[in-house]
């Protein structure tokens, strides 16, 4: 079969499919939110004299009641209906007849899924928040619990100075803040609304953007209409990149406990049931569950490149590749959030081996305490440094590894500073309540 | 030659050949915080007892010297010593003698390049907050001084409706707000405190970091030693995040500008001097400029990913080539400045045509303007649209081309929104000052 | 509901699903590799003797039976089991018993899936090329129909010279053979046998990878064993990047054609059905196939990197995001052939408009031709460019600019070479075969 | 001072200054192969009759002196002088006057560069190919020398089976086998001519590019003019996909590297000198060597996709940008020259640790050896399986590690298959002699 003999009919199916693309799969997420955009744009189309009042409150109670079946769940997007516009458009209709049309007055297919993709991502911003606040908890109180249980500090992945789990599983949560502060700056930007704008020039029409901004509670609007156009892409750009910070702290964090797993640290294990293994390799520990998380992070931080590579070089002005945006990064969040989830997983089930530093492999991480103790008892720290090098040359260097440590700066691992770290997260989550 | 017969000495030549790199190019640039951080240490350190107060104010008091003499370019590396941070040693050791090495208890190399970077970062990154406050004024001024000039609005590149001049700038100056909340994203999580982690790991000796927090004016510390390591590399790919947030604003301004000047659009022009020609293609005027700021805007945004790889799969602790995010990140302000400025340069000079919307080719872009003016009458728009789609297709559809439009919501053609999103970056430029 | 009080069997539900992710969806793609590996396996084993000649050949006899069965589309993995190799083992002890299981001496799952995959790609990327032969094919058809139409030519955007459909599309016909180039290179790598390389550490069974390289007709071997465990994600690594070569033709090719069917050009159109339009805006043809052809290919070209991220900073042996090569790679294969698919269904019916250098606006493309005419009649370049530059400076330029144009020398508008570059490609093509 | 107020001549300066960038610190790379590509342009022009022989012959013997002074590297690009091409042309023309000048005839600014640009990437493809061949020469040696030293061989980063150095450093030499594959294929597309395509749409000279093929020992054509141009940017992209495979292997054997130098693997060690250390710390071996190979391997893998930002979405014809591509790929020969030289400065001090095995951490990477011995001598995999597993249940499994293992399948512990690896080596080598 020659693909350019096709009659006119195969020919429109073959480009129906191709262009439709995957957009009913995603176009099902969007659905709420598109009815929240059309509650809104029609109270405002009422408001302004667009609409009757009484057709504006007609036109809502219909929106309330497909906004009530999507909850339900009973939606569905009807065989031979395009997309999920169409088809709340084709309930409304059906319920209140030719009002139903009136409410595309000074909206076009553009700004309409422009403010869906805003609504949506802004909802899963929100619950990804919730998501990064679970895992920074369980780490900080992983934290506190293995506080005092010592680990060895590495520089070049060779052994240096002391550590702790405290320290170590501490150090992931604080990461958390600064992916958060990234993630909130991308829901700011999410957080502007695109309705009114039209096709990206506006029209001339008397509109009330400021009121829409309101009622769907956005934190300010895009004003100009051209740029309204613009920030699709762009907007998906910023969320993953706020995503991929996130992704990795996972990816970091999975690739240390690959490595503590590992028979020659041994740092930590889990119970049977969180790896893997072999009845006659019964050391093997295969951490499958990190080495997927570690994986599937490592995916998502090429996400914004992805977008780079979508919108680089494209004049201003909607062009139709934007549609695609939805197939990259939506699935990314239900990765993104099973990767969270599982690490908590793993994480709350943490074994840690207690008196590490005890073995005489770490004997020497010890000697930079030895020098800070003369120097703490008033030695120039020139002098202390020479007597504990002279000590180790001469083979009698010795350190208690038992003895506790004193270790008081912020941050240290006498000092974890947990609270500090737990009131600058709140801080940044609670930009996500604006 | 073999390499690998040669001798000891050239062999320890090749290593720190290969080694240092390109350490003392840009060690250079960070010479003035180096001191700054120095200064700030060595004041704590006599606060809390770890250097006399005389010493400390001596210490102090020398490396304002040293200050001094960066500020005033007779600061060099000399022969033989390796790095900026061996020099400032160097330099105070033959003002203060001993006292001069004292200043490095409780300090490590790690925690001082690393608090030397974020100086260093966080003066560029105001500085690039006043580059983009320049190109920003100046696109709204252009787009004040432009808002009655029409132009096609296109999408899928195909004509669609009447735009402006002053929309066409007034939305690449708002795309610049969202632009710089990422960037200030960046510099929230830039301006935080690594000094006094040490190698990543902190230390016995009772620092205050709280203190030099304070003495840099940092806006809060990075409190997890551990993770205050981790910072480095990740605060450098945050920074240029919001780099190639810029770039791909400037990227498509310039695109779109390529486009204008081409002949078959000819929207824009630029005098002589700006644009290279021919002279037997008198037409020709290569818009290089803009294809340079395109190119090297659009190589920017590559950057987050060449932070990525370099830091993808490291395990926690310092590792060698966190040297090199100096070489990947350092050169790409300058090439950023540069480009705002050409920008800014090339946009100052911007010749627009007019009376664009007046050719024939141009006429059906108003074929909505006349649907919704019917719509405003009060004729509903499925009625409106059909009588408009009747007159062209019997031919006889007219629009005056010289009417002026009234669009009058926020962010049209008539109601730029100039003022509101002056407010909006005031905002976000103000969080640079924090 | 707190994630980490889940009972144990709730906890390994989540992390079979977790760990199992999309690979019942890709493994049946496998299905067919995974038997004929399986045959040149067992044959093998047969004549080392690891299994009696009579096991071998009921084995062999057994899995052509399951061959057929997933050839006539009834082949399902059951409710339970794992993936494809546990599913086919079991359909083989149903068959033959026990002798089903010695099928698995000397091969582990890793070589076992790492040449199932080898298998897969190998298909799949002479598919590919010869979807890459269509397009190609159609590209120079059209060329040659379209060789005497002109077209100007751009640099900098900007007009330049004379061009031509037949130069035009042929470029991209040209461009294809150096894509396959890539891809032929992509091929070579793929087609090295890793079976028998076991866990990545071979074995002590006597096994014979040079006869199993035979039966399955791979053009060499993956030797060294812990190499052959590399290639995994480095083969699919190889083969994106030629996929993406490919992609960034379709791209680019697609670009010029929005470009060319904007009002501004208006160089090309297509008949209705191919675009889609609006009722009142009855110029408006909107590329939505090549906007999406250029939006996949350019997100095609972001695979490379994508894979380069996973496989970053990995140690050597094997880990289990390999498992994730497949979802990322394997839905590839159907956009780029459906990009192929779509952009030739599009191409055949691609109608030129005719005479376009007549139109006054094109007039000066026609300067360099004149000086050239001048200094094929033997006149210095320099006098002749002086002349010519003269004439138009005056005002007094003139081209007929329906005159035939004499252009001869190899790939210029005159001589397509058409021919050689047919040659070209079926040199290259060719190596798919081997 | 406000930038736009600059007068003219300070703006030109400026804007010179921009666009001109680093190309005068490139340009002399290219100044062996401009001179080179002008002998054949002139060779063919005196042949074709658009200069007469005698003018072809001074020109060459001008062309040939002016090589001369390369070679010695008094070669200088003059004050006032834009690029190489004009100060070739400008010591042309001081030495045969006004025929200095025709030899543009039929050239433009772009194949000239073009062509320069192929030349150079060429011969720099052949230098890396001897570079490549050093390391796989020397892994070979070693993995020779090492062939009977155990190490254990990892899956999920968990102890699995034995290895040994043999195998680990075979597998990295085959590696570089595939590397070049498809660095050949780079090379192939590099080794074709674009020289006579003009500005991209060739001419209506009678130019013999056929001629110029041959004379430059170019392997064909870039026949079409369009795609000769395209073919700018494109090249370069091929090549650096060819070089980031190579990184990429050295990446991943320079993490293993850091790996086994860790003190809890310490399976390998390096003379003094070749690594960092610490007077206190003992034990303390920074591999920062293999640290910076590691970093600057994993940034020169995001080459590719630094250009793809580059060039996507450009329309076909000549763009300002592609002079970019010069400061993006030019340096980046000299990084992996330099991570491939130093690599094998450290490998052939490699030391390694002779009985690994022998410890009682990896008594069980010898369980599958005791399986496949059982099977060896008759009893079925399964049987032997149960019996080896029972033994380590109660406790009884034992092995002498010192026992020699009998692997002798091609790449396993006993059969390196180094010769066919080398062969295959040498005939991927060969390509670059085309």
């Amino acid at each position: 079969m020659k693909l350019w003999q096709k009659d006119n009919t195969e020919t429109s199916a073959i480009i129906e499919a191709f262009t439709v693309g995957r957009d009913t799969e995603f176009d099902l997420l969007l659905a709420p939110y598109d009815v929240q955009g059309s509650i809104a744009h029609v109270t405002m189309l009422g408001e302004v004299g667009l609409m009757t009042r009484e057709e504006a409150v007609q036109a809502v109670d219909a929106l309330k009641e497909i906004a009530a079946e999507i909850g339900a769940g009973t939606f569905r997007i009807e065989e031979g209906v395009e997309d999920v516009h169409s088809q709340v458009e084709l309930l409304l209709t059906r319920r209140i007849g030719d009002i139903g049309k009136k409410i595309h007055s000074g909206r076009s297919r553009n700004d309409q899924v422009a403010v869906d993709i805003k609504l949506f991502l802004r909802a899963q911003l929100r619950t990804l928040r919730d998501e990064v606040e679970g895992l920074f908890s369980l780490l900080q109180k992983q934290s506190e619990r293995y506080r005092a249980v010592l680990l060895p500090g590495y520089t070049h992945l060779q052994l240096a100075m002391p550590s702790s789990f405290g320290m170590w599983l501490g150090a992931y949560a604080e990461s958390l803040v600064d992916d958060l502060t990234l993630l909130a700056a991308a829901y700011e930007v999410t957080n502007k609304n695109p309705l009114g704008s039209g096709a990206g020039y506006g029209s001339s029409l008397p509109l009330n953007r400021t009121r829409t901004t309101e009622l769907l509670h956005f934190g300010a609007l895009h004003y100009n209409s051209v740029y309204a156009q613009m920030s699709r892409g762009k907007t998906e750009k910023f969320v993953a990149t706020g995503m991929a910070a996130i992704a990795s702290t996972l990816a970091r964090f999975s690739m240390d406990c690959c490595l503590y797993l590992n028979q020659n640290f041994s740092f930590i294990s889990f119970p049977p049931g969180l790896t893997t293994g072999s009845s006659i390799m019964p050391h093997k520990k295969n951490p499958d569950v990190f080495e997927l998380i570690r994986g599937k992070c490592n995916r998502l931080q090429g996400l914004p490149n992805e977008l780079t590579l979508l919108l680089t070089n494209l004049p201003s002005g909607y062009h139709r590749e934007l549609q695609l945006t939805k197939e990259i990064l939506f699935p990314a969040f239900g990765e993104l959030t099973d990767c969270l989830r599982l690490c908590r997983l793993m994480l709350e089930q943490l074994q840690v081996r207690p008196d590490i530093l005890r073995e005489d492999l770490y004997k020497y991480v010890f000697s930079v305490e030895a020098v800070n103790e003369l120097v703490n008892q008033g030695i120039p720290f020139r002098e202390a440094y020479r007597q504990v090098g002279n000590d180790i040359e001469q083979g009698v260097f010795e350190w208690d590894a038992a003895r506790p440590l004193h270790h008081v700066h912020e941050g240290s691992i006498g000092n974890l500073a947990t609270g500090q770290i737990r009131a600058a997260f709140e801080k940044v989550a609670a930009r996500f309540d604006a």
